[in-house]
């Protein structure tokens, strides 16, 4: 069959649909299996209980569960979870939002789908055509992005510098001359996107980093798209205190119910200028013709009484925090005497490992793991927007761990990746 | 702010986006409203009891609910549905399927956003740019399709002839003969889509123009896209007893959970071959990460039960029959001395009506309207795919009605509709 340029780009080899691929496939029946490789959320009884609760005071209040079900919203998500959403905002943040800064898609990755390709690819400008393209100023980058441009080279990216430390860690940051001289030698640039914290490294870009590529975007006349998936004020997966959530009408901030324990509602929230929002609303109108209010419905109430958000920080940033702390410890116990660094653990559900004197390929190593059950992401897929990646010093030395599952399998879990990095190791 | 092309030509102004926005709208403080327009099903109570129950059963089934909120499934959906279905069809109408041929979206709204544009649009095929086409082979069709191409001139469509009874009512057909002249002299049809039972019309395309069109789309090796949302085996909307279900490889047949009432739960099931769903699946992920579990859950041991079938033909059809008997006698009650005919009412929620001596358009008539609380969707929106139409003979002179609302608003919204056609009459 024959199918389009958008059908081919799309459905082609790409690292999110192997990702998701390895999520739905069965293990096979005599080999343990070690799941640190999806984006699934941990299962925290004190967050599932929550749930539960406003699940059942659903279907307590009167005719609460069939309007729930038996209606559609409107494309731009439910009216109530909107105004309460721009109400929460506005007084715990300071921000000057109305519900005309808020929409609801079928998750964020649909979200980002939406505005990737309203603000980039091709277009008209004073009468010419133009091909606009999103900027990523800081990779490895979220995998999930790097498929959704419907058109060819609608991205671009500047690849991390990065600082090493005495005890095995190290962290990326930006290169903000860099990112400042791109954006003066090229007027194709539509908006600039970060994850933050970040799929896959966990670094958490510093407030005078995103404070910078803000300034730069106001300048610039472009959006900043932050993923603030695994951020503040939930799931409140950051470790750094520091770190501050921001937002102005130069920002695009992107939200998610995901990984505060709710995957399987596909809920994302844009909070945007009005402008963006109606264009995204239309957009979901069109393609989906309404987003799925059940997500919406049961964290209305957790949210607007500051019980989610309360969660969050007591429960939910411990929990992690403790895990990204196992995990670590694991990895330095397994992998001592190898040449191995550990980004530091600043926030998001992941792990990222470099293995510098590794022999093989990470998507080889990827597939020596799958063998003893251990499930992984190789780094290479976190490359993307250029074709200069192959010359980056970490490109196929980092593999992503997913540190949620427990901690007997996470530990065995690194044991067997250390055994066999060493057995793969070039020395 | 500057959209891309793709973003300019699906947020502009368009039927669904108006339609949308109606729902969605609150109506001003003094005047009632008439809720003719949107397209909610009917809240039925013996349906929405079996939902409930299903919820209940989930919550109090160990940790099925938490499992169910905090898992994404795979691309393709839940892999126990999709079994569960590939049984049920096999086993009931013989269809020699897998669970190969089975995927779910975000709706069936996005499942044909999905369908259109991975078959259509820019491709290449022996080297050559091609633009590929959806063909509408019968117009006026589904107005959520007309905006779904992501490029221009994507769609292409052939008016319907149409038969008038001495009663005050009309059908339409598809033009058959058309339809195989138009596919012999155009090769760059990808693919042919019918809505059946039709919205907007009511009409149900007879066995045999089916049958028709699968053997047109074999000899032309296309896929006929046919979206079943309100037919069989659920939601049963459909009045004619002689309508069959076909399915085979040519076929790509949509279903929904929506119109059996659950259109919040966003759960559309296409069913294709192989490598059309392996397609779609690989789409869903790149764009959506993965569909919402929740309609998969309620309904999945109500359909492999038989309850969700045997309750669409028992109270489901019936219900919908008898609302709309009522509509079209209404009509004919307040319509009595106009020139007006009504289409027959074979299937679907709606009733599509004309009015030959209106004269105003049916856009300024919706206007009129919705001054009075009356809310229907004016029949311009549903002619698309060329741009002959305005000459059209109901091009401006139909309206749809969503039947499913309470008696006394369904005939009090006619009742209005009515006296206003006759002022607005040309006679």
């Amino acid at each position: 069959m024959n199918f389009s340029d958008f059908g081919q780009k799309l459905t082609g080899d790409s690292g999110i649909l192997r990702l998701m691929a390895d999520l739905g496939e069965k293990p096979p029946a005599d080999v343990k299996v070690y799941p640190l490789g999806g984006g699934n959320p941990a299962q925290i009884p004190e967050v599932e209980k929550l749930y539960r609760s406003e699940m059942e005071k659903i279907l307590k209040d009167g005719r609460m569960f069939e309007n729930l079900i038996g209606r559609y919203d409107g494309p731009q998500g439910n009216v109530e979870f909107i105004k309460m959403l721009a109400s929460f905002f506005k007084k715990r943040f300071g921000w000057n939002i109305t519900e005309e800064n808020i929409c609801i898609a079928n998750g964020s990755q649909s979200a980002c789908f939406y505005i990737f390709n309203l603000l980039a690819g091709t277009g008209t400008e004073n009468g010419k055509k133009t091909l606009k393209k999103i900027l990523f100023p800081l990779v490895p980058e979220y995998v999930g992005y790097a498929d959704q441009g419907i058109e060819k080279d609608m991205f671009v990216s500047l690849p991390s510098r990065f600082e090493e430390y005495e005890d095995h860690t190290f962290k990326y940051f930006t290169d903000l001359p860099k990112v400042k001289d791109y954006l003066m030698q090229h007027d194709d640039v539509a908006a600039m996107c970060v994850s933050r914290p970040s799929n896959p490294t966990g670094n958490v870009l510093t407030n005078e980093e995103i404070k910078t590529l803000a300034s730069y975007a106001h300048a610039h006349e472009i959006p900043l798209i932050i993923d603030n998936a695994y951020g503040l004020p939930w799931p409140s997966i950051i470790f750094n205190d520091k770190a501050e959530l921001f937002w102005n009408e130069d920002i695009i901030l992107s939200m998610s119910l995901s990984k505060i324990g709710l995957p399987n509602l596909r809920t994302g929230i844009i909070i945007a200028r009005p402008e963006i929002v109606r264009a995204l609303s239309n957009l979901n109108s069109i393609i989906a013709l309404a987003s799925g209010g059940f997500g919406q419905a049961v964290a209305l109430n957790l949210i607007k009484s500051g019980v989610l958000i309360e969660t969050a920080e007591k429960i939910v940033k411990p929990f992690y925090l403790e895990k990204n702390r196992k995990c670590q410890e694991y990895i330095h116990k397994y992998f001592k005497g190898t040449d191995y660094l550990v980004h530091k653990g600043e926030g998001s559900i992941f792990i990222w490992l470099l293995m510098r004197d590794l022999g093989v390929t990470s998507m080889e190593f990827y597939r020596i793991l799958k063998k003893r059950g251990v499930i992984v992401v190789p780094g290479e897929y976190f490359f993307f927007g250029g074709d200069s990646f192959a010359s980056h010093p970490h490109y196929s030395k980092c593999v992503r761990i997913n540190y949620g599952c427990e901690d007997t399998l996470l530990e065995e879990g690194i044991r067997i990746m250390a055994e066999e990095a060493k057995k793969c190791s070039r020395k």
